[in-house]
């Protein structure tokens, strides 16, 4: 009896001497929060995310704000792909620097940017990887037919159907159908709440929600009754297939996998370019209204002037414009 | 001897015991990563920090992503105060919305939103609410005999003096002089990248860099030799004292609060309004370049276009206006 209890005491005096030296290890030991910091990983077969060290941010040398901790991330959060067709222009730098301050709030976002051009530009590749963003960089020139020439209207012709296109081609290539994700087409002049990408990120089929200050309206939205879409708030042109504007849906990548056929048209007529594609994926009756039945504008689609030059054309021909090295 | 071992072993098993009952407690505690997130306090005498507790995002109810953390943030990193006059329009919540995003990307900010109303609107307070930002929210009705009318041009008359004097008033009557901080004037259509605030929080007195998109030009800037400021590269009345646009300056707060008759004259000519403040404040001698002497363009002046409204218009006089209670 004697012995025995003390080998039982003794076992358990090293045990909990174990237990004991572990705890005190631990003690002190900062929390480190930066794992918590799902930026998301990159689907199967992908390119490893570039941006992950969260390089400087846009527009020098500064080290840039570490991205949101999501509170409560779950580990198969769909991944958001945000594709934004882009082109040389004043304010293009001044665009994708704001847009890519928002998405750099959004956890589990790629960021896929489509030059209208035949080859990357260093603007829009220096940008991107300050961006502190997963990214990728595609390009894709609008054929010379249906270029919009100087002094054509903005609506004459549809801008991006071939950039979306070449990041469908991208998607198509490189991801897996059985990725959880969600494929959102965001121009680079729009304005987006954060809220907007909770919205979409639930998108099964095809999500809609309204747009602010589009199609002459105060915003643009999908009727919903019983939680379906039953018609659209539109005035412009309501009898097209989808009233909808560019920035007010998001499908899901498996449905966008599924129907390799589904692409934007780039001949479509003006303001039939969503309709093309959606077509292909949904009947109007599938659609899913977010955005508390579509009773919100998470999005508006605001756009920037062109910058008046005169100046510097005045400048320029006196030998005097502004130092062309410095980048704007 | 039997009864002392015992009585030992007894003992260690009961503390022991208490300590493993603790650990267990300890265990699966998530880490408090929130306790490291320092938004910089109130400067002395100044109120309670409104939006401490990061509210949910603009446009809903959503959590909103929690704010950087500042990888090593010196107990005395100046705060930036953010004065941004603001006033009723189709894009002004688009464009607060934006701007209230690039902020949240930077510590230490607290933003002073000064709307041109007699009373300040459920629109903003609601956004400023759920920005997540530190924040005061003030207002102050330009003069009927300095409103703009229908039809005037843009530049007749200089927009947002006399609420940038209110938050100057309010600098003073609630902020200690010996606050390190910075003042920094931020429309609400301009593009910022975040370096910005990086480049002014060092401000001494006033600093200046380049602005891209104004005056005419690609971009106006200081020109800089051994690192004073001797001239100024800008096309449109480079006569003026400081021919700095808005964006291109800010003070330090010490500065302002040394010189209480410093404000802005709302009866300023155009293009004089920035020199009728700065010429309170420093010689040109004195200006301290920042940005790589000046060489970088970190912020643009960028317009949003006034959203055309025809359809709109057209709907309400049949009675089918968009909703009026969906907020825009």
């Amino acid at each position: 009896m004697r012995l025995k209890l003390r080998n039982v005491f003794v076992a358990y005096f090293l045990a909990s001497l174990g237990g004991l030296l572990y705890a005190l290890l631990q003690l002190g030991q900062p929390c480190d929060c930066r794992q918590r910091r799902q930026r998301g990983g990159a689907g199967p077969g992908g390119p490893e995310p570039r941006g992950g060290q969260r390089p400087p941010s846009p527009g020098g040398s500064r080290p840039p704000p570490p991205g949101p901790i999501p509170p409560e991330l779950p580990p198969e959060l769909p991944t958001i792909y945000v594709v934004t067709p882009t082109y040389a222009r004043l304010v293009q730098k001044a665009e994708l620097v704001r847009l890519s301050q928002t998405l750099l709030h959004v956890p589990k976002l790629h960021w896929v940017v489509v030059e209208d051009a035949a080859a990357p530009s260093a603007l829009v590749a220096s940008l991107l990887a300050q961006s502190g963003l997963r990214f990728t960089h595609l390009h894709a020139p609008t054929a010379p037919e249906r270029r919009r020439r100087p002094g054509d209207p903005a609506w004459l012709r549809p801008r991006g159907a071939e950039q979306r296109n070449r990041a469908l081609q991208w998607l198509r290539d490189t991801r897996a159908p059985a990725e959880p994700a969600v494929v959102y087409f965001a121009d680079d002049d729009n304005t987006y709440s954060l809220r907007l990408f909770d919205e979409m990120r639930s998108t099964r089929r095809v999500a809609v929600w309204p747009v602010g200050l589009v199609g002459g309206l105060r915003f643009e939205r999908p009727l919903v009754e019983r939680g379906r879409v039953v018609g659209f708030h539109a005035a412009w042109k309501p009898e097209r297939p989808f009233p909808l504007d560019m920035a007010g849906f998001a499908v899901a990548l498996r449905l966008l996998l599924a129907r390799p056929g589904a692409r934007f048209d780039p001949r479509a007529e003006r303001g039939y370019l969503e309709s093309s594609l959606l077509r292909h994926l949904v009947s109007r009756e599938q659609l899913e209204p977010k955005a508390d039945n579509c009773t919100r504008v998470l999005v508006w689609h605001t756009r920037t002037e062109k910058p008046k030059m005169r100046q510097e054309e005045q400048l320029q021909r006196e030998g005097l414009g502004s130092d062309p090295h410095v980048e704007v």
